[in-house]
């Protein structure tokens, strides 16, 4: 039996970050202090609007949603676009997923067949691979550099990246694993290529609201009248209501075969979770302060780490603009070999740091060997301590 | 850019059942009551100790899950498990899913690759062809007939369908839509031509504790010692909580690689509702008495629904041994028509009936096409009253 399944697991290799969570698991067991800048898992509060929902549940039974999402779900996300200005939307063009990995699977299957290629800009989000290697979708990666901030090439070389079969462009804005907010002129470059090329333009932009420079954030929801056949916005609440372990998503498109290709697929699982949705249907009565809060702490907390792992000898970081993420490069051969040694080995007052090994967010794994991605989600005092011991781990490594 | 996505919406046809929802609505909205026989939605009461877990919610933030389940949820499903006397199952052996659907994806995934075949009995459970389709796993139908309760036929005549590329054979026990129950005979012979032939055996007990004959239920756990590489169980709460909207599931197997491949499909999607598993993780909890008063109820009302079709001029019936569905074969040409003509013309006294095509249950829906699936999900009142009203549609409509 198990070659088949072999060939699964080659297939689809384990999360470059999940597969450390067992180290990292034995090492509290042992009574050692993690500092987790591993997982996108804030540490900030789920409105209480939220909680106060669930505690408030009196539908009994615990019925199926309609597989698109409930009413109130969808009505509420409407709402939300429409207060950041993007009045075209309507409830048709609003599909309710499991979360946004659910919406990156559903925009992979509506859009392409077995074999098709899908560009990206690497380093790019790790579940992107997962995804793609599901339906067997060839990502194409083109590279961006640390140098510029992670930024996008010149168009002629994004352009040459293109084949015949090419079906779409696939990016994050701000950008995870980099923390990249593109330029309106990049976003225009992206929408421009779609439509000479005729691909479908997948932004997925579940950070929106993290964005630490002067300019709005630049959506996709601005071209939906450009290319609405095209334009595929992937959107989740996690990140933005702190609501990760309730899964709810959703995707968004104005082309109603895209709408169509991923009900069917939301068929296949006959009903995204219906206590969720009630959770994330009140969204339109989170307190405004909420986000504004939000910003100026993940501001304090970028400037926090960035400045602290600036000062690290040896280690290479760009500012990142948005998001919750640092992309550093570090003075070691092998990174993912580097956490494992912090998890494993190295301890500090009882004390060591989690860091997520960089190879994952490259479609060539031997790229991103030095590289490893923190997450800024906890606050100030810890990442101060966080740096400090990853300080002392490269001292103590080389 | 639409070819593409017609390419997969032809692939992936709109659910039979799903797609006859506007419709209804429609006819709600116009005022006229349905008798609700078309989906699987019991209308029976979640135990009230899931509702208070999810009162007394006091986790903040609400935060991923492990992907393959919290332990709260798989120490209680084990748990459950053991009360049921499979005492081998061990927490390494479960995997917590997004609902039965979820865990027949990983299912199909774990053991079969593009193009490859798997092995099913004619009628299906419709979400096995959409998973199917998915994969691009190719299901390959062995007929069963409604003149024998939909039971097995001989072994040579399943063993004809197995190709070099059959990888799994996949079965309901009870069946939905046909509510057959195995007997023991039967599933130690689809464990012999799993043996024989080296497949795996993949047994979707769902509705396990709904089954009316006196004979203990055939679970594939049973089966675990003898072909422990190839037996998984598809498992789900919802049937048996009346969780249909908490999306609570699980597979079960004692392949290592089974569990391995399944797990880095749920890394692609992260995380599962943790609410939900707290929901389901009271499991434990629920009061002895819930299931027993369930069978009672749902004996009951199949005895309603099978004696009153029995008695209509044209229905041909059999009984339903177990789970809560009656396949029935109509006396009119296109079963599909006739739903949608209950639901936009046929009012007695403003009330109407809904049923499920039976279309959707075949490999070959031209098979199906006088079948229609009534699932007893009403009490016993309204169900009397429904095959009032389809006796009188039946008239009306020829």
């Amino acid at each position: 039996m198990s070659p088949l399944v072999a060939h699964r697991l080659q297939h689809l290799p384990i999360s470059s970050i999940r597969k450390l969570i067992p180290l990292s698991d034995k090492a509290e067991q042992d009574g050692v202090k993690i500092y987790h800048l591993n997982m996108g898992q804030p540490d900030v509060k789920t409105p209480q609007v939220m909680i106060d929902a669930l505690k408030a549940w009196d539908t009994n039974p615990i019925a199926y949603a309609p597989s698109g999402g409930t009413k109130e779900y969808i009505d509420a996300l409407k709402q939300y676009y429409h207060s950041l200005g993007f009045n075209t939307i309507e409830t048709k063009d609003i599909l309710g997923t499991v979360a946004g990995s659910e919406a990156i699977n559903m925009a992979m299957y509506a859009t392409c067949d077995v074999g098709d290629e899908m560009l990206v800009f690497e380093p790019f989000y790790s579940t992107y691979k997962t995804s793609a290697k599901l339906w067997n979708v060839n990502l194409v990666a083109v590279p961006t550099m640390l140098e510029n901030g992670f930024h996008l090439p010149p168009k002629e070389e994004i352009i040459r990246s293109i084949t015949p079969k090419t079906k779409a462009i696939l990016y994050s804005n701000p950008g995870n694993p980099t923390g990249t907010v593109y330029t309106k002129e990049e976003v225009k470059m992206l929408v421009t290529i779609a439509k000479e090329h005729n691909l479908y333009l997948i932004s997925d932009e579940v950070y929106r609201e993290y964005s630490f420079v002067d300019k709005p954030h630049e959506s996709i929801l601005q071209y939906l009248q450009d290319i609405p056949e095209q334009a595929i916005l992937i959107d989740s609440l996690s990140k933005r209501y702190n609501l990760c372990g309730a899964r709810l998503g959703a995707l968004i498109s104005k082309n109603a075969d895209v709408i169509k290709g991923s009900l069917a697929f939301a068929m296949s699982r006959l009903s995204g979770g219906i206590i969720d949705m009630h959770v994330g249907a009140q969204l339109t009565k989170v307190p405004a302060g909420y986000i504004p809060a939000l910003q100026q702490e993940y501001k304090r907390r970028r400037d926090t780490l960035y400045e602290g792992l600036k000062e690290i000898e040896g280690v290479i970081v760009a500012q990142p603009e948005g998001a919750f993420y640092i992309m550093a490069q570090l003075p070691v051969e092998d990174a993912e070999q580097f956490c494992i040694w912090l998890l494993e080995k190295f301890r500090d007052n009882n004390e060591t740091v989690m860091l997520a090994p960089g190879y994952g967010f490259y479609a060539d794994p031997e790229k991103g060997k030095q590289m490893v991605r923190l997450a800024y989600v906890l606050e100030v005092p810890q990442l101060k301590r966080s740096v400090e011991l990853l300080k002392k781990a490269l001292q103590q490594y080389r």
